[in-house]
């Protein structure tokens, strides 16, 4: 079984619902089963287990929840010094009021989760324009579900946004199936 | 006279819109006044000409147009080498289609442009959220205009973002006008 | 007296040398003022007390570090929301490791604490190319410490680097001295 | 055969030499095999008869070089249109005078590469840290070979960033190898 590793941190319960849309994605996958954990739970025992990684984070003042950053600090940092990740597959997802017209900071927030999968020698899977409801949820780095209207009231996350995340866990799945196994970054 | 110079590529015109709402911006602050150019006519004479540059670019592929960024690897690259530009004050503003629910790439888009202006040794102008018509026209990096419907279809930029085009050229102004003749970076 | 508030973290104490060392800077400019700080004792008052804010992170997987987020994400996204900071002066510096031969990360380092800034609606200073001691001590958005050598042990900070951290302390120094009382953001 | 396509654009011949490097990597892989061009000579066929991308950039004022992004801008945009690429394997390389002591540019360059191939719904290859001669020749994102020392004087890509973009080369073969005719982005 290739288990993706889903990690989120979440203020108001929206990102949450994303994480567990991709969960869903994942085990819609024949051979991929999903594993949920908060980013204050995650060890580096559950990373290497992962063929795998997902993580979704709100995006606070233009990036990274800093609980899912504490996560890549502690955790993933020794990962790195070790090399043991090299070769597995990566993916992120955000949530946030997007305050604006332009997804409120959302692409930094995502690449300052990305650059670290990058770090960690890992395959990033975007998300593809034709996505089913990709017009409502999301850009190219991944699944954006807005949880504010334009005048930021809170609205939650729109049924679009879960179903893109769902899509993406599912691709995320996909690829780890194909990548597990092959000598990608031989010496 | 303070100048400011607006520097654009448009295809569909509405990032030339933009411009010249930037432009009517600049000139209605006391002591400003704006010169609009498209990217492939601004001369190195321009920019050390000008207190002040804004540049408006069409996001393709989620980042600045190549117009612009042939004008700024051509020009700017010389004045960069001979420190030229120190001191002066930049902005950015873009348009784009927008395809997806978070601006479609126009934060990379936006500070492509912005580390060009950085690495000029220019003060960065950003727009603040309580800018009027900020939640219909821009991201903390500049105002955007969105050129296109959910769908994709072209509906033009809206008045909203016209409006914080003009706010923002008027804010570059009056930095400007503060900053020239200041000595920030001293030996 | 103008106040430039210096906020950190830092593991080995090579953010902290550049943190004061920006602090001298700061005092070196006549009229104004610092005040140092770890990122988990600012409070929103300092910032509020203070004409421009100077922070400083060590590169972790090439972002911010968590401690430097905790603040922006609990502190800052509450002076966003009553936009209290508008108009203000800021600036950035890292430290870090930096394997590899571009920085190990230290770009979307800089910039997940830069978007913090544009949101509040600061104006962001960079660093000119002719600043003394540039070629070992940084890049256009600030200045960069490098605290290992090529094959990743610990030799500190540069005494280039540190005399590059003064420099951009006195010219935020500067810029906030210029700009405080004038309104750049009108309404 | 797995075609991995190979574009780039030079001034001084640096890029040029990573970018053959790049292709004698590729070639090296059984089964794969390199077809070579300048940014301004590919044309949408070769980008879909291909399997994988690999796009060099010289760093030109922390972005792009003009002439790799009017191939994107007009190659690239209508391949999007279409979802000609989903699903294939990217990577990218740069290399720069680097003046500073942080890359000089080189993150913003290539994430100003890496999203469009993101939006293209391709899957992105990283560099390892435990690759080969990594500490002269590169970062996460991909190989950086530095053409020029600390003053500026020009002196070519070294041996080690040419031999980590023969590496990056194969690793985006050999991906590419394992991916083809998987189905990673279902409906």
């Amino acid at each position: 079984m290739t288990q993706v590793l889903i990690i989120y941190a979440s203020d108001y319960g929206n990102t949450e619902k994303m994480a567990y849309a991709a969960a869903e994605g994942v085990n819609s996958v024949a051979g991929a089963s999903a594993v949920v954990k908060k980013a204050d739970e995650v060890t580096a025992e559950d990373m290497v287990a992962s063929q795998a990684v997902l993580v979704g984070s709100p995006v606070h003042m233009g990036a990274v929840d800093w609980r899912v950053k504490k996560f890549i600090d502690t955790v993933c940092s020794g990962l790195w010094m070790q090399d043991m990740m090299n070769g597995k597959v990566a993916g992120v997802f955000t949530s946030g009021g997007g305050f604006g017209s332009a997804g409120g900071g959302t692409e930094i927030a995502m690449l300052s989760m990305l650059n670290n999968f990058a770090e960690l020698g890992m395959l990033i899977v975007p998300l593809p324009k034709n996505t089913e409801n990709y017009k409502k949820g999301g850009l190219h780095w991944g699944p954006y579900g807005r949880s504010a209207d334009e005048n930021g009231q809170p609205v939650g996350v729109s049924a679009e946004a879960i179903s893109v995340a769902k899509k993406h866990g599912a691709n995320v799945a996909r690829t780890a199936l194909v990548i597990t196994g092959a000598t990608i970054f031989a010496a």
